[in-house]
């Protein structure tokens, strides 16, 4: 039984956390803040947890957090972690990153798309990325944690076994995403209110996005050189899901059949409890994972050219419920623990 | 042919009214102004606009609006209003006010209600409330129009007929309002982001909304007393329209059929161009009125029990439409003028 | 540990039933069926489920079902539930049914409004309306359970204290009830369509639904004379919840603070798990009580007018989770065992 | 002033026919028809027309359409229309016909795709095929006219600049198209239910949809050479719109700067009413073309990749609205006529 601390519990990330951790049999949910007003219960704040979560949420105070904590779960925008991370760390604390703080290795390609500099050097060194079915033996044993961006989650799932085992020409990947709104959080914008997002859809930072470096980073280093995707995020109209449709094209020379690239993908990842490949001739919607931890996994092939359509919950496998899937590694409790 | 010009015009309202007035024969759309950042095309606001609108947009400039237009209309967040009226009806000007800031008489009630002092009572009493079904005849000669809030509009029209046929108990009118999200105007707020709004349904303001004191105020000039009535809005997970369900008890002794009451609404309504009483038995959805002018009434009784559903597009009949249809009277174009 | 089937496995309640169970620690699911045109793995019909659930959905197959299981939900159409009730009772099983078979006492009322004469009258007398709140020490002996219907739920649920303590006048309660269209179930139907749907809002069956019978039925039960509610259902262009907003005249001479009847809201269902009065001055919106099984009210007063706002989820505390709160009381588990 | 009949008046495409059409200074509606189960007045099929048009909607009667109509809009399913048109053209009536059954030169390819064997071969080489910004010379002397798919449309609108100045290397287009559900037209299926496509995005007839012909006969009869595109449409859970995100390699050699390659764009469409290509790094999104005839583009350059974005309304130019636009060609109205 560990005590755990969610720092930025106003956010998506952070009232999925609490959802999932109140259910968890292994955890004790211990401290709650965020930038805040006033101190409130919880349950005024999100009054679905009302009668079911006695705590109160304030201001983050680093004494109390490390009083009370094992691990501190930050669900906080890109910048404010790196403020926090330090002190958590030298007081031994085990920290799960839920932004982009501690992702990208290289820090002028995170200064470039983050626009400020990075000011923790040191633990990003340590930092572990963390996607399990690529990682766990270093999630493992990390301190800290850097859980993986919505979008670069369903992207390197998706092409990870192409890249792993040299199929697909990485000149022409193309990812044609496609997110629900939460994956832009709880903030106050013109351009977030419902009646612009309804009946909507739109690209929005074509191929200049923030998680392009990010899923660049991670397939260049499966793949062993270096990878850029073409990216084009779009903004669905409604509150949950991503859903990647991502065209590749096959090695020339490389003659597979339907059905051994997808045994393959099964055979990759077959001791994954989160990820289903689906059926021959079968696709994931979005309605097959949200409100779950599985990222499904369909393949089409037709001549030279590989359609992959990978979904996931933005929410879950996309951000709380990776990371407590992280967790569970970190402190070797079953992995699927509190996510089925 | 006029000169009209629109303040406010970044917001829902004022948009429906560039929309409207594109097409109207009679209008050419002269200026536009809003309270924005600086001066940008009307078609890089709004790219729907792009190619058929050549205007830029700047904030409100009084003596150029008054240079270039005959007609001013303000759609704005009340008490706004009121700081630019005096002036454009000084310069003669014909002002048709959206907001709520010269519809009630009562300065007092206007203060308790959008608490503020109400600083231009001399216009105030010039101030016409433009409901066309109600009020044609001293719209006709209205300089300033106060164009009637979107639920008042519903509301009233659905129980005009009742009051001034006395077929009522005025003491136990019940208003059940759901209203979509553009009635609460384009501004960010964290309440009416598209995650919090969508797969959500609320009532709010409980009987405490701005808009009941304007109910009341009509019903109560129409009735030739002091009515009060239960009014409770309703937020709906939808962009456009208003619904309401009206509970009325009949008066005592009141015999009147189904049919006959049917009958005194058509007969009360007949010459009224965008009212429409459905078939017996039939009640009006939202799709039936959303992106008309039309405001649709359908009744019915149990025993003692009347029910009265009324809907309206709230930004047409409810805003904008309504303001093209009271401009169509103030300058004796055909009623229906851009409206069909 | 129990074995459970389902019959009806494809429809929205199925659906949810499966979803509770699979983490419900005391039950095995054992056998799904449907009116479906030939047996699929479950996996395969709710691709949510691929490798959670090994089962294959058939047509009802009585004998193996009566081989298979203790306890059988049947998430059926009314009408068809009583064709299989007389053979799973013989056969000992405990039923918990979830259409409308078995709630109505008076089987007149049950032929006026669901078109067809009841078949089963004796099982009828047997059956156990299960509203755990009013009805619990009757269901812990229950072999038949009528589960009640969503918007009975919410409504009595909502005015089941002021029926109690006798401060209503019960002549005129009206509820205007709003619900996600999963209420209707997964049938194919032009009106049911997504683009009749979204976008809009109506009123439907108004005064007449068949559930206005139930919520009098109940009521009338419980304050001992016979009441007849105005009932007047709206779709909701969302998927689950329920929004009832109830209105009621107070008793004449009664004179209750709001203080008091929130009071006595609180202490009439003190020691209830899936209550919750909300704060004063606070009422429930669905997103409080979607995905759980509560039912959240909250209460207003003005002068002599009481209004009530009761919320639940349609599916959950209005089908699938009263379901297994049944079924928990029944067997004598921890009453929230798999519901929190 | 022409005489203009509806046959499959019921569906979208034919109620929003009506919707224009009303509009329309030179046009009177004389016919309406639809496979329904009795006449009905169109004021009670669709409540929104109730009161602006007075006409009885029956099964479609040949003699009378003939009687009443100069022109015939066929908004059926398709392999009805071809039953109807020999027998309006022998009568001498002009035809729009917005099924698929004239768009497809090659019958083995119809064949192929819509699973039935083409009927109608002598009409079908006459048949124009309807996109206006392509083929406006033969328009004008259409007896018959084949009008285009929604993707089709915008798809083509998207490609053709490229297409015709031989920039891109046609051996690897995407088209990952994204379209509301109007698109799949008004019969119930359970896959179109509210409850199924709320929420919900999928990819769906991964390549294998019906539309991809009619894309690669287009694009193939303007470059000249056989093209084949990958086509992947996808569900939005919204009513109205298509978006898609076309990704092109450019010719190796050819060096175009973002700048020229845009300017291509606005000069081969420059005189185009209907077609706007947006600002150099700006991009259409479904709100600013819904309710619009316009076909919006977007270009974007990175390296040898180029990015287009082309959105339409599919009810308005992806439909009735081009079917409008093209009677205003064959009449020799004004080509923006009812549209703008």
């Amino acid at each position: 039984m560990i005590n755990a601390g969610i720092v930025g519990v106003t956010g998506y990330a952070g009232e999925e956390l609490i959802q999932i951790l109140l259910k968890h049999p292994q955890v004790r949910i211990t401290n709650l803040s965020a930038k805040i007003d006033k101190p409130l219960p919880i349950g005024q704040i999100f009054p679905k947890f009302f009668g079911r979560l006695e705590l109160v949420c304030s201001l983050p105070d680093i004494k109390k957090i490390i009083a009370s904590c094992d691990l501190v779960f930050l669900a906080l925008p890109h910048t404010v972690s790196m403020g926090l991370v330090p002190k958590l760390l030298k007081a031994g604390k085990k920290v799960i990153d839920l932004s982009a703080d501690y992702r990208l290795k290289n820090t002028a390609v995170y200064e470039k798309f983050y626009k400020v500099a990075h000011k923790d050097k040191v633990n990003l060194k340590k930092a572990v990325y963390g996607l399990p079915e690529l990682w766990r033996a270093k999630i493992k044993g990390a301190q800290l944690l850097a859980n993986p961006g919505c979008y670069p989650t369903a992207a390197i799932l998706g092409l990870a076994p192409l890249v792993a085992l040299e199929l697909a020409d990485f000149s022409s990947v193309i990812i044609d995403a496609k997110s629900g709104v939460t994956g832009a959080g709880r903030k106050a914008a013109e351009a977030m209110l419902f009646a612009e997002v309804n009946e909507d859809f739109k690209a929005y930072k074509i191929n200049i996005h923030q998680h392009s470096p990010e899923i660049n980073q991670e397939l260049s280093s499966l793949a062993g050189e270096n990878l850029k995707v073409i990216f084009v995020p779009h903004l669905l109209p409604l509150s949950r899901g991503i859903l990647e449709t991502i065209y590749v094209k096959r090695v020339k020379g490389a003659k597979l059949k339907a059905k051994n690239l997808h045994q393959m993908y099964k055979k990759f990842y077959q001791r994954e409890p989160f990820i289903r490949i689906r059926r021959e001739g079968e696709f994931p919607r979005l309605k097959d994972v949200v409100g779950t931890n599985f990222c499904d996994i369909g393949i089409a092939e037709f001549s030279e050219s590989l359609i992959i359509v990978s979904a996931i919950d933005n929410l879950l496998k996309g951000a709380s419920g990776q990371a407590v899937q992280n967790m569970n590694i970190m402190y070797k409790f079953p992995e699927t623990m509190g996510l089925l």
